[in-house]
Parts: C-alpha cells; sequence; structure tokens
C-alpha cells in the first residue's frame, strides 16, 4: 500500500512509521521534515500535498498542538489554538483528501488520552480530541467506496516521558510497539469508526 | 438561585426553563427573543449579557446549530460552521463566565446523540457535540471555587420530532420532562464533569 504519514517526524508519527514501513511504501510529511513538507493550518497547502503525492491507499495523520493552562485563565484565542492546531488539520487532510483515496483506502487520524482521562490545563486539549472522536463516529457510517475512518488514540509514549515531565502524573507510559500496532489494525485491518485506544 | 438560560426559546433550552423556573429566577436569553439577547459568534456581546446580568448561581447554554451533509462533500467552511454555531458560543459562555459565577455555581452546556449514535450527514454536527464533552470532561477537574460543569446530551426531543421528521429515522424521542431532569440534576445537583444523556 501507498500510505502517507503526516506528522512522521513526531513521536506518534514515528510509532507509526515504524509499525508500517517494512510492509509498505511510506511518504513521509512534515511542516519542514520527511519527503513533502505542509502547511496543515493552510487548506491550499494540504490540496497541494495530495496533488503532489497523487493516488493513495491510506492517509495518517499524527500531529495536534494547542494551548495548555488553567480552564479560569483560557482566552477564546488560546481555545481557538486546539482547534487550529489539531482538530483542523486532521479533519482538513479528510475533507481534501476523498478524491486522492483509492477504494477500499482509509484514514487514520490522532486523538488522545486527555478527554477520557483529563490533567490540569487540558480542557482546550481534551475538546480538540473529543471533536476528533466526534467525527470519526460521525463520518464513518456515510464513508464512500469502502473507505474506512479511524482515530489512534495514545496515553503518552515512553519515548515522551521527558518531553511532558510532571504534566501527566500517574499516567502510563506507552511503548512506540503497542501505538505502531493501533495504526496497522487501522491501515491494514477492516475496522471502521473505532476510536483505538492505547492504554 | 439566580440562573441565565442561553436559548431559552428553543425546544431544549425551554424544556430547562420549565423544569427550573418554579424553583428559581430566570433570566432568558436569546438571539432575538429573551428577557436579554445576546450574539453568542462575538465574544463582545457575551461579555456584555453576563455585564447587563450581574452575578449569578448557574448558565445553562442550549443552543448550536451547523452544517448538515455528506463528509465526502463537506468543504472547511461547512465544517466550521458547527465550531463557530456551536462548539465557540458554550465554550466562551464558559471563559466569559468565571468572573459572574457565584462560588459553588454551575454552567450546563448541551452537546447531543450525535457523537454517539451517528446519523447521515452528521458528521460536522458529531465533531461540535465531541468537543462539547471533551471540554466539560478536562475542564472540571480544575474549575474554581466549588464552580461546576456538566452536559446535557440529549436525543431528539418529542417536540422537535416534526422538524427534524427524516433525519432520525429509528431514534428515541425523549419528553421535555426527562430533558429537564437532566438541566436540575446538572444545575440543583452536585455532580460535576458529567456528560447527562438523556435517551
Amino acid at each position: 500500500m501507498k500510505v502517507v504519514i503526516v506528522g512522521a517526524n513526531g513521536a506518534v508519527g514515528n510509532a507509526a512509521v515504524e509499525a508500517l514501513s517494512e510492509r509498505h511504501q511510506i511518504i513521509r510529511v512534515g511542516k519542514t521534515s520527511g519527503d513533502i513538507q505542509v502547511d496543515l493550518e493552510d487548506v491550499a497547502s494540504i490540496r497541494a500535498m495530495y496533488e503532489a503525492i497523487g493516488k493513495i491507499d491510506a492517509m495518517v495523520c499524527a500531529v495536534g498542538h494547542g494551548h495548555f493552562g488553567p480552564v479560569d485563565e483560557m482566552t477564546t484565542d488560546q481555545f481557538i489554538e486546539g482547534i487550529n492546531g489539531k482538530v483542523l488539520p486532521q479533519i482538513n487532510l479528510v475533507l481534501s483528501g476523498f478524491e486522492y483515496m483509492n477504494d477500499g483506502g482509509s484514514f487514520t487520524l490522532t486523538s488522545g488520552v486527555l478527554n477520557r482521562d483529563p490533567i490540569k490545563g487540558g480542557s482546550g486539549a481534551a475538546a480538540a480530541n473529543g471533536a476528533i472522536d466526534g467525527f470519526v463516529g460521525g463520518a464513518a457510517i456515510e464513508m464512500p467506496r469502502g473507505i474506512r475512518i479511524n482515530a489512534v488514540s495514545p496515553e503518552v509514549l515512553e519515548v515522551s516521558r521527558a518531553k511532558y515531565d510532571g504534566f501527566f502524573r500517574g499516567h502510563n507510559h506507552v511503548s512506540n510497539e503497542a501505538v505502531g500496532r493501533a495504526f496497522s489494525k487501522a491501515v491494514e485491518g477492516l475496522v471502521n469508526g473505532q476510536i483505538l485506544i492505547v492504554e
């Protein structure tokens, strides 16, 4: 299969690359790294990315950023950072991707643990994850041409433990292999509309 | 208690009014109706609404609109209608409401059935509901001064059966009383971080 992995250079994206690259043709996409660059907050840039890649069998997106901070100090602009930094990029990759997706292909998005197991300062991220999970469930029942859509919702990765030190006290840490298996199930299996929790 | 009900003239908001008005002072807010008018897509208008009302014990929001249509024909602007029409209004009512909310008060938002039981054309609404549910869970754990936040997530109301005829085939319809009890539980009880499902 020809598999596009957006955010391939990040921790989660790299777990997807590790799980899929032995058996498939991987096109790595990043903001500044990878085979092709894209600005995910610009729909024209997303379209140009697909145009450069052509027809695909799977799109995996493992990107997202947003504001972290106390809810009672959050501004609307800070809340919108998570919409613009995580929700719209992932949804736009789907909306713009249909015409490039082969029959029976798949979209796999990445949400995360914070809408089921919240942390201090994480309400914006929880909303973003909830939007992605909701979209996946809503979209899955009407995907055309046998195309599937799922989300991987991982706990914090072992490799990100140092980066997030102190933010996720008491949370599990999961291996690249465990996260990779979820992407493998989404891309190489036949599940549809699933939130694949890794914890 | 002094309870603000935003969207009081809608079907869901009216169910909240019916459940709470016997025991509490209700301030009805609408776009064009009610005691006070607000443009929920304008943060300045939301702030002016709170300024006019003053200190409150509870804010109930029962509004939201967005695009309905097949996911593979949806544009990003159509997707954003649900963000701007349902997610941001409800979240901004919380973010701007802290300084007007008395200690131990509550915010009650309204999501809906579509992110747990999807319908054709409902992926945008499912994402919006998921964002609201996610925000509630994320925000609840760090609400200041004993303030609580919950969401009511109702099935289609009996009174809206004709309006949505054909869109929700096979779905249950719920009574005003059942929906009102959920708002009563959120406003008059002590639950926090709950998605109060009515189905």
